[in-house]
């Protein structure tokens, strides 16, 4: 596999956010990929980031990112090959065009682009070959950079879900209910008054999310168009009293029904595309089935496969469709600054830089 | 309105559990009941309720309470008119028929007698009719006595949603996916281990009684049988860290679609059928409608018409369905203690002591 | 007692924080006093209550409340007789004067005045008397006007545990550790990513609070001085997940050492003075001794006596100083706005309107 | 330093509890040790491991444990040169004589010998000299093996922080108040339903332990007897809805007073004796430092040091005694199965065995 011949420069965009933390450090000791530019808004800028950043993971802060000085969002102030945006979607959608228009090649969290027709909605293990439209988009815009963007932290896990049992049986139909954990609201995100013995059972513009992100990463790729899938789905999204880790409980419908059994075989087996498989990031594997009654649960499950890998369990047959199962995966790995990274190594990997 | 000339004696079984101290809680200056008699398991026998019982409930232990002593949960034991079961179901399989035949009248929380023919199933606000099975039973079983159950803790205030859509709609099919509280589970319950931090996305036996009990209560009563509705119901059931309230994400399919505007009309409007609309633990209303984007929340809203009252919110268009809404009802209350009241209340009304 | 011949209009400043919820809720219905005006921040100036308000209590928005304009925090903008002020420290210190100066008697939560040499710092259950300080204060300030202020939600209960003890055996030192409910940091106060599971051992200010205000309390009114109690405190201060109720944990060394016995009976028998003993807000009783093991805790106490009680539990001996023991107070109640009220229900009763 | 030619042969008691999983993760890998028995009680002996057991970790049950057979907790069944016991103490009391008499090295997390003038109290990096008891111990007792004990989860990190103060100044007397974790008590330990929005202000017996067990760690050995410290303590301890870490506050008097500088100075630089400190499980550092306001927190800082750190912030002057502080550590790690196993590399690393 690739292996670059020096550390490739890699900025952070929202580096004092949660998912710019996070960010951080899943790219502490990266094989490939070295921080040169950590950047925020104008208030931080100019201090060093320990100073300007309330860290609130518990791995703790880098050592290389304490003195670092906090530069501007702005192409002019940042050096680097690659740039990892955690910034919130309305920024976003001004800032990042300048990196990719500057030459850079931006890996989004925000849902800014998520629905551009020429803009990949990435997860590796799913939809590898939609990483194709980059040379389109760069056409298009008339950019030497690009911008690739992944999913909202609730349609990864649940999409790669349905991924397998697309590939085996196809998928018409599906609804999906979110127990979704505090972290996917960032920081400081929601109250505690709001949130502690209690369920907030709405989190705005999420359930739009949920309900049309998987069609475009489960839909074909055909002369550089993207065919969204037909799928229809409803969802549900509720806030829940958990640090990390998004639960899904979903009811599927088939196109050839199956039993519980064969789609458990099918989960389980499920491969990456070959070029998403042995990149640093991949989860290894890609699913875990829990064979538990009571199992996935985020607080022992979230971190399974340094928390990129999708845990299932419960799959039983549905009354109304043909199946039922819970999907868990980390909401700020997997979900957000993991799958990015994930998708600036397939990039790398495909020779794209 | 009815009003007994006396106090109706009334007895707890499984006094000492959750469920119970919230009977008595309820019972603790009810209009037409006086708390007789207290029974629980062989280890409790004898000693004094505020010795035996560890409380759990925020309201104090009624003072009349403090110094009963618990007594043997058999008919001989007990001497009322009236009974609260709040014994494990395996218990009441064989004790609640040795009451019954004693005289006395049952009202149960357990579920091993709400699949029986000739047992109603009973929400007053829903389905007071269904009172009407106790004279055949009495016949067919020879008791003098009687079982009337209400139904599962989640059942409760989904059927009475459900039912204010049946009536004006039809209903044909339900998704239906809940946030469960901890004091669903009784004492101890959920080992805290668990569920901090944490969501268990399993309830033993839930999804099941979830799928059939509404089917019973929105059945037709003809010739002293119950039709079961006919409705298909798929079921999730999660456990989640709130202390009391049940939140319910439903998505239904009707028989006549209608919009959200004329569902909310339909629900907002919702009456109880007339011989359950003045009792003492009559919901007042049947059910509040809120309007804010992320309402009901269990903290803020299972307190609404003193736990009785069914909340719903969030009534919108389902994608596969025709709408989709969240209900919300406190379990211990309005699915459990406070609903088994309110049935004997129906049944004293009616005449059928 | 005092009955008014007619309500008397109240104002309640910085109506829709958490604390100004608080006060509204408790001023539904009061025998005494009509809510006549609520103030708030500009953004909110202009808005209709329900509009401009995100109600945080369990307790339902009082319904005379949703449709009232929200007004400036200027006296020109009010027009009651007395003000409560819920405002935050650094707007209240210029804000409240004012009022005073325009002839309002303003009750206030802030900290900003609870130091000043003329302005009484009151819990009624503990220091009535030094509501004899009001006439002298208007009379150095030229105000027609007064403010009277309540110690810090911390200070309330534990305060009037000492205070029980002090009158039966004098005390000299304490060390005491809170554990303190989310909504003594108002709302949206502490983020949920910082306490869901966790501890935050930091308040802000709290510790420096804690270890003067019961001084001031607890001492002796002189010739229009209070001279403060003798007595050197030791704080440390913690925010935990509890939505309600601080915890207190106390050790106290006493001028005449005595048994916990001797000192049970004395916060047992504990009476408020006087004057303030029968006032619609007076706590019923004010001391509740709880003699389980475990108890008292924030779930299951904090509503004691409308949540107004100060409960106290595990007295026992000290191995350094003679006693220690757990203190719970309701800290929005006793400890803000009910305190406040009670503080207002004092004054007028002493002809101080 | 020592490494063995071949692995030690180890085995567990009470493998299936919450502290008998976290030995069993924690020796996965381990370079010294190798697990060959796992014991628990009659109904589970005789399934396989991944049977009798539900697992509460986070961390995965370790592969080479879910087929092996559990076994009695008798020596006559446990064929390993050391053992770990994760033993309720009324278990332990008979239990562990037994293996010591049989040759065995008992290491024990339970308190039943903890009293016991002949059995080492052992934190490695307070007194590794404690462990010359052993000699003695199995002359007494004329066992061939040996029990050496660690102590109460919260008295661990609480000693390591004042040896370094009484190594450097001396300490007299220290009030501590503990904010406990839920792994503490075990599993299925403390309901939920006794801790959600709640504070549990007791837990039985530990008081006691956290008053007395550091007086003989932090004693001096002489002539094979070990001379309490001269330190009066007094302890509150609470329980709260965290998952893993004490954090405990301090108020200490010491026999030279000092500036928070100077002992911040001394609790940085603390080193373990040279004997404990480069085994495998030395924590490294033995003490870290916060420096912000609101530091040490049991979310963030739990793991410090793989869990075997002991973390310590807000050191400031006491009004009452000299310093106060706040110490967090990993209660089921340091404190629990992660201390016990460096009392066993100590052992071996002494030539014990």
């Amino acid at each position: 596999m690739f292996q670059p011949s020096s550390p490739i420069s890699v900025a952070v965009l929202g580096a004092t956010g949660s998912v710019g933390q996070r960010f951080m450090s899943l790219l502490d000791n990266h094989p490939w990929f070295k921080v040169v530019a950590l950047a925020a808004s104008d208030r931080s800028v100019g201090q060093v980031y320990s100073t300007a950043s309330r860290w609130v993971l518990a791995e703790p802060m880098p050592e290389w990112a304490r003195g670092m000085t906090v530069v501007s969002a702005l192409p002019e102030a940042v050096d680097a090959k690659i740039v990892f945006s955690a910034l919130p979607a309305d920024l976003a959608k001004n800032i990042e065009p300048k990196f990719a228009q500057a030459g850079m090649a931006v890996f989004s969290n925000a849902s800014s682009y998520r629905r551009a027709d020429d803009v990949p909605l990435l997860l590796p293990e799913v939809n590898a070959d939609h990483i194709a439209l980059v040379p389109e988009q760069r056409k298009l815009r008339g950019w030497s950079g690009s911008i690739v963007t992944n999913p909202n932290c609730t349609s990864a896990g649940l999409t790669v879900a349905l991924k397998a049992l697309q590939n085996n049986f196809g998928i018409k139909r599906a609804f999906v209910v979110s127990l979704q954990a505090l972290s996917g609201a960032g920081y400081p995100g929601v109250p505690s008054m709001d949130i502690n013995d209690n369920v907030i059972p709405y989190i705005g513009g999420e359930e739009e999310k949920v309900e049309w992100e998987p069609r475009k990463m489960l839909g074909k790729l055909n002369n550089n168009k993207i065919e969204l899938a037909d799928l229809t789905m409803s969802a549900h999204t509720n806030r829940v009293a958990v640090t990390d880790g998004h639960t899904v409980c979903v009811s599927v419908e088939l196109t050839q029904p199956t039993s519980p059994e064969a789609a458990i075989q099918a989960l389980k087996s499920y491969l990456a595309p070959a070029a998403a498989r042995d990149l640093p990031s991949a989860p290894k594997p890609v699913i875990v089935l829990r064979d538990e009654a009571d199992r996935p649960q985020p607080r022992l499950d979230r971190m399974t496969g340094r928390g990129m890998t999708t845990v299932i369990g419960r799959v039983r047959p549905d009354p109304i469709f043909h199946l039922r199962f819970v999907v868990l995966s980390h909401n700020t790995i997997r979900g957000a600054a993991g799958g990015s990274i994930y998708n600036a190594e397939l990039f790398v990997n495909n020779g794209l830089l």
